[in-house]
């Protein structure tokens, strides 16, 4: 069962941890053909905590999960943080594939989310 | 003459800041049909500021200016530090027009580029 965990960094402030609730929860109704579970998880301060989610996401029965990182740059948390949780699950699972997609910021039709908002 | 300007944090790494150069020069291609300058500035700690940007635009003669936040939260960089330079420079310059665009995270396709990211 294939599955996508979106994760961003986790604030202190509650409403910015709400807002990747709701931008999961869009990205659920969108995915849903191609991943029968979407999730969200924090890298810090907030929960689900990266390892919890990949948990339950395997205990729920996925065997095949998308890690997909809410960041505009390629910072330690992207490059290295991130990756090490993948790594030690991938240990631990290792029946389960885990892989990890391109973070936003790389994404080449972001530019074309900016031109319409400048338009706005 | 209408110029967009693209907003980042800025950050203490350099390959950061260059990225956000990277995607100002991306957008500028895009936009071209819309807006005859585009450019990038940083809230903080990388150059070139907010107010300096500004007052280059209108230097080379920019009269309707579009900010953009390059910010996935609206944490207070995004709710009160950036319209607060905007504000500023509304009172310096009364005879520009300066609009703030909504943020990168309120794009509502942003749900449709984290979907093609997913597939990847």
């Amino acid at each position: 069962m294939k599955a996508l965990l979106l994760v961003a960094h986790g604030s202190r402030r509650t409403v910015s941890n709400i807002e990747i609730a709701v931008v999961a929860t869009s990205l659920r109704k969108q995915v849903g053909d191609d991943f029968a579970l979407t999730r969200h998880a924090f890298l810090e301060i907030a929960q689900p905590s990266i390892p919890d989610a990949i948990d339950e996401l395997i205990a729920d029965g996925a065997d095949d999960i998308t890690v997909l990182c809410y960041f505009l740059s390629a910072g330690r948390h992207v490059r290295e943080d991130v990756p090490a949780f993948v790594e030690d699950k991938r240990k631990q699972y290792p029946e389960v594939k885990l892989s990890l997609a391109p973070y936003l910021g790389q994404a080449p039709d972001l530019i074309g989310v900016l031109h319409h908002l400048a338009k706005i």
